[in-house]
């Protein structure tokens, strides 16, 4: 078990594309929708996960991550609907103590841009760089899970 | 990947228990009760795993089994609300070429009882002994995540 603490905004400039690493391409598709019981099969390259996300509240999840066979993981996505799938390219920007995941999605979600930071507690305080705009965290609009049934194309 | 072909039948009298090996105690509920993808987290003992069935039709399936740690799995089914739950006692039965897993569920699916055959493919024959029933494969009442929503005791 984890506890993942996470917060999520908008990102209202490029400037985080100075700092940023190497990027990680993801496809993932969904299982389950339900943000109590969230289960998303993820491939990144060669290799592939199961994750269950359950929500005790907007920023707070119990989570499980456990890696699966690349051929199960395939086989999953290909059987979810498309229109459970997304894909995004995660870049990881150090900025002060912390790492922040920039995700920019790709397809339906084309143009939408989140970055995300994960903190030990949930009044762990950290730095804003300046390319960050308005907190999403509590909007389920952006949640991953919804994204895959309601892309930013249709909003 | 496994492809899964399970028929399912009622049992309607005791003289299985004869021929019964030792049963096995399940705990088991689920994260997804879709029947396109079913997410069931089990444990028997000391022994946890997470299981995902794709139905492609009534008694076809495509599955996945994992083992997980063993708290991780007590965690979920502590979160999962106890009507996610269902508690039985499984019997393997040998009859001729083929082991029947006979399902003595508790709880408040207590006086159910099935009796389930994994068969090669669709058109598999096997012989029937005296004590089996009508044949509920088709009937979704009985798909054990739907018995952990809507259990026997309240149909």
């Amino acid at each position: 078990m984890g506890v993942e603490i996470e917060r999520k905004f908008l990102v209202r400039s490029d400037s985080w594309q100075v700092h940023a690493g190497n990027g990680s391409r993801y496809r993932q598709g969904y299982l389950s929708h339900d943000p109590q019981r969230c289960v998303r099969i993820r491939i990144s390259g060669d290799d592939a996960w199961l994750n269950i996300k359950c929500a005790t509240s907007p920023i707070r999840r119990l989570e499980y991550d456990y890696p699966v066979p690349l051929e199960d993981a395939q086989e999953m996505l290909q059987m979810l609907r498309s229109d459970d799938c997304i894909d995004k390219v995660r870049y990881p920007v150090r900025h002060g103590r912390h790492v922040w995941e920039v995700d920019v999605f790709e397809g339906s979600n084309a143009g939408l841009i989140v970055a995300e930071i994960e903190l030990d507690d949930e009044d762990e305080t950290f730095e804003k760089p300046d390319w960050l705009g308005e907190e999403v965290s509590d909007d389920p609009r952006y949640y991953n899970m919804n994204l895959a049934k309601q892309p930013y194309s249709t909003w």
